[in-house]
């Protein structure tokens, strides 16, 4: 793993690009202008619009924001799959919601059952593991599986204009936080080598956790019980108890954003709002309101009053993954 | 304010000294030796004990071992003061404990009552406040009211050698956490002026907030309802919720530091942990097992065992507080 500087990101940004601009995979237009004229207005030193550096911060949603969600959020996945291996230890799944939902692929149900139903799924599937086998089992599930339609692990589905993005914020003194509905654990296991975004810039979603001494040696055990839903109301609660400052700059892709991005906006001086939309078919996938994982209705209606960036993955976007560089090159 | 780095940390650090020493008010000694000894190890690049900056984590205690926390931990004296400032509206107080015994300052039955004790005054006090009126009321207490013995502000009370210490850390890459029984919010308000501790590496209890919009602005309100104590086992919980990697140095000063201590110097490589004893009733207070607060009973019989270093405040320190120095150049 390669060195990082006092903010925990890494002196060589895995994200930065050897392009004059800070941003190539971005097509020229009003999104980007608004990106770089919002930077440009904070780093002004003197400017009307100037930011000192301890309070640039930026944060992220995970899911549909930074990598994608579809045909369901990753970590849904995974404990869908924790779910079948598991199964045969526990008969009594076949007759109990959300369990048996998971067992029938019924994804109309899940998507019901919502995040709650999510989270009871991930609490049955890991009551008892430390901290560390909970890591362990996450990072053997993103190195073994395959997204359905890409076939390629999942941690490749990760935005390059949004890698860009944050190389470019960092580079001009920002701290670039997740605030993701999923699991803090879950995400801080691929957050540093993917986004270089440390653990400690990981906010989330959360089981409680025990803390044992087990043979002499300490653990934190994971608690089949629920500590905080980081997600709508969720999300300004989450910044203010992990960040503890409001950021001035906000990205998301769904209504579970709205809150975050309203927060962040509502403070005065310079702020930034940012929605990314599904709409490219072809090249990712295309959704917004009636979808089960990244629901996007309010923030497609409200976006333009408030001042939010709306971004077309379509228009907006050269590239969406980072591999489709690599078969550029070669 | 100062400008800070992308670590949030002032760029020019207010703990910095000028002398070639970067401890001058340790005296020269093991603990000292071994705290340069660590330090040393660490940050050689390519030696055995070589730890990259992204890992170089220290976690600090704050009650007892940044600052004073006598008569009382500080928090409490300014929940008490609260609690007198609103009694006139609460005749039911004057029968109802931990608030009777707060109106009669019978310390006694308040330190029975403990941090739960602690934590039931504050949220009793600050109902249906939002953060930005809590963290108004916190400064406006810090600034006008002076503690008993020194007739000082409370943040003069802050450790001249821990301050020096928190700088060395920096200097070598480390990132600097509090890691406090006390709230969240309340250590939020100084630490940044104080510490150069930026509210992100502020962890510590907390009671639930709620997002709101009233009249069109957002607003998060703090509701009488407890979060999470970040005390004893609780503090390698909150380490690992808002790091989420284990530290590698940690200092506190109490028996609620313990598991925080065990947890750090439990893992692999090079660790580092230390207590600070106060045994210095001239300069500061001399208190350990019998102490309402910060009491220190395992800690100072483990200590050795354990490896970790124990502070003489009498022996080991020149020099108490900031204000000292200024005294001798006057």
């Amino acid at each position: 793993m390669t060195d990082k500087n006092k903010s925990g990101q890494r002196q060589e940004d895995p994200a930065r690009t050897r392009s004059p601009d800070p941003l190539p995979s971005w097509n020229e237009g009003r999104t980007k202008n608004a990106i770089r004229e919002f930077v440009t207005k904070v780093t002004s030193e003197g400017g009307p619009g100037s930011v000192p550096t301890h309070e640039r911060i930026a944060v992220f949603d995970n899911d549909g924001t930074l990598w994608s969600e579809q045909p369901f959020y990753f970590q849904g996945l995974f404990v869908f799959d924790r779910i079948h291996a598991l199964a045969a230890g526990h008969p009594e799944w076949k007759d109990t919601q959300p369990f048996k939902a998971v067992l029938e692929k019924d994804l109309k149900t899940l998507a019901s059952a919502g995040l709650h139903g999510l989270l009871e799924l991930v609490m049955a599937t890991h009551t008892g593991l430390t901290t560390e086998e909970f890591e362990r089992t996450v990072k053997e599930w993103l190195s073994s599986s395959r997204h359905p339609r890409f076939n390629r692990p999942f941690t490749d589905l990760v935005f390059q204009p949004m890698l860009e993005l944050l190389a470019f914020l960092r580079a001009n003194d920002f701290r670039t936080f997740i605030v993701s509905g999923g699991g803090i654990e879950f995400v801080r296991t691929f957050s540093e080598d993917r986004y270089g975004i440390v653990p400690e810039q990981v906010v989330g979603s959360s089981i409680v956790t025990k803390y044992e001494v087990r043979d002499g040696r300490p653990v934190l055990v994971r608690e089949p019980k629920l500590d905080f839903i980081n997600d709508h109301e969720g999300k300004p609660v989450g910044i203010n108890k992990f960040i503890g400052r409001r950021p001035i700059a906000a990205f998301g892709n769904s209504d579970g954003d709205l809150q975050m991005l309203e927060w962040v906006t509502a403070g005065t001086g310079p702020r930034f709002g940012l929605i990314v939309h599904h709409d490219d078919a072809v090249r990712e996938f295309a959704y917004d309101r009636a979808s089960a994982a990244g629901r996007l209705d309010r923030g497609l209606e409200e976006a333009p009053g408030r001042g939010w960036a709306l971004v077309s993955m379509e228009k907006d976007w050269k590239v969406i993954y980072p591999f489709e560089l690599e078969q550029e090159v070669t």
